[in-house]
């Protein structure tokens, strides 16, 4: 089945008559283009409303849709299905604004249709899996430039400039998102945002990063530890490393749920009393979007399958001291994992 | 009156027990956190519903707010919500997840304050204006660099990296948004995104870009017309650069409407006949958004007042041959208006 039968099957599933999406990961996804725009599915046809600053844009990609010209952007949308006597309108509520909603509802009805495309996009095709390679790929060589200037005395931002810019540099079309580099008691929280702070001797330093390539994103956390260490800070990063590496290595695919592999990073960490420094989950699909399914978290019961790529990122942080986190993005393939853009264990000496 | 009392006034005014906003710049302006969250507002008293993940990074920031662990998100407000006998809630129906309403809407009245916060925010306090003015000045000198790199051979995306990583070495935060470098007839694309096209002789090279600051951004955009050039070109350059500078020396703070500054820059455009490709609004607010209030369009009656920060941006684009606009961020003042991090027209020869 195409991308856009898989959509209206399910579509059809739940009695609507088409499917909307303000959402452009999905435009890209089902239409080839990269813009802003709105997304219309109705059985084979797909459309794209684009305002006057994008369509030219949209155009000159060649995408797999019909392109209009939408001066009034979801009015206009709204009165070509009223035209296309058009009664019920399948939705994601999650990708779509309160605002947008309750304009539409006005006169249409409306179908509950979230995660429907996150759930196709969840099993990736050769051609995604070779643009998400390429952005690991990519991540990897810039990684390895940036690598050589870690030093006591460099701050966190000038190593996120470098990486950033390093990726671009390599290919990237940019950033997959806000570049993370915490060192010190700023490792301490997940999503600390890079400040002048420099590196000192002694500090844990963390860096989550990933390039986007084609759209496609990788994403990938390395923790080193900086100059001199305690042995107290070496047994706990060391219980860090054996969870991402024990939880990876349970992954059995066809026979895995994703809670279990959450479940594995968890069990392991309780056994050195850390489990309870485990405050998110342990990993999350990679895509299109850099947060998309499968959820890797104790409550998800989705089975784990060839052609998902995921994170496997557990993490520990203990308030107003350290933190550690070691992430990979993995391949599902018919017997094992595949580990996209790896570089071995570091340490910054 | 501070922030709190200008919102919740507005929030009493249409019978509502509380303000709820799921928009992290709202988050900022009201908290000062920076970070994931939901605000809420009751009365005098500020709260963020915070994850596990962002608690500890917004406890740290120590912002205006108690901060709550909510462990599931919107389920936790809820709770909270009903054990505080709120019975109405008033939300921005455009920063608000039609999910979200949903599952808000099944407990509490549900009252419409779009862009109330936005309106709040279109006044800029001195605190506020300085941030921005750090921003644009760090944009500045950031192109300053990147100025003398530009020369026939160098690629779209070359370009790109070096703006972006100059930005950060100069003190900003990140990149406002995803930089535009665009050249020849990549330049017919209002929102093109870079590529390995290499800079030609007798290219327009269009480059739009800001730096963030505290949160804070800035806006600008350059065109430069690169080595041998039309009298065509020449002209079709000159129309749009009086057109931007009579839209801004017309602006009369207090008299001035923003559909006035919009009609000034196309009745400009008018005269050349160009005004049929001048397919966008002339500007828009920029703030903790890249883009929020005032719009600078035909339908905006808002009046322009002291202390508005927004854009003087407006292009023409020819498709299939090239595109030109100048752009830059103003700060409304009691009798005139200042620019922002300008630099002199330049051209590269």
């Amino acid at each position: 089945m195409t991308r856009i039968e898989k959509i209206f099957k399910r579509v059809n599933e739940i009695g609507a008559d088409c499917f909307v999406s303000f959402d452009n990961s999905d435009m890209l996804y089902f239409t080839q283009a990269d813009s802003e725009g709105i997304l219309l599915i109705i059985e084979q046809k797909t459309f794209i409303f684009a305002n006057k600053l994008s369509y030219d844009s949209i155009i000159n990609q060649k995408p797999h849709a019909e392109v209009i010209q939408a001066l009034h952007g979801v009015k206009s949308l709204q009165e070509y299905l009223i035209e296309n006597k058009i009664h019920s309108i399948a939705l994601d509520l999650k990708s779509t604004s309160a605002f947008n909603l309750e304009t539409l509802r006005k006169n249409f009805e409306i179908k509950d249709a979230t995660d429907f495309s996150k759930q196709i996009r969840i099993i990736k095709e050769q051609s995604e899996i070779n643009s998400i390679k390429r952005a690991a790929l990519i991540a990897r060589n810039a990684f390895t430039k940036v690598y050589s200037m870690i030093k006591i005395g460099i701050s966190e931002k000038e190593l996120q400039g470098e990486l950033d810019y390093q990726m671009v540099k390599h290919g990237a079309q940019k950033s997959a998102f806000e570049t993370i580099v915490a060192s010190g008691v700023n490792t301490s929280f997940p999503h600390h945002k890079p400040t002048d702070k420099k590196i000192e001797d002694g500090d844990f330093l963390m860096i989550d990063f990933g390039a986007c390539v084609d759209g496609y994103n990788s994403d990938c956390t390395y923790t080193f530890l900086v100059g001199k260490r305690t042995d107290e800070e070496r047994d706990f990063y060391n219980a860090l490393f054996y969870a991402q590496t024990f939880a990876r290595e349970f992954i059995a695919p066809n026979r895995t749920k994703a809670k279990d592999i959450d479940k594995r990073a968890r069990d392991e960490l309780a056994k050195y009393g850390l489990d309870k420094y485990f405050i998110h989950s342990t990993g999350h699909g990679v895509g299109l979007d850099i947060h998309e399914l499968p959820n890797i978290d104790l409550s998800n019961d989705t089975l784990i399958v060839p052609n998902m790529v995921f994170t496997i990122e557990p993490g520990i942080y203990i308030p107003g001291k350290y933190g550690v986190r070691i992430e990979q993005t993995i391949l599902v393939k018919e017997n094992d994992v595949e580990i996209l853009g790896y570089a071995p264990f570091m340490e910054i000496i």
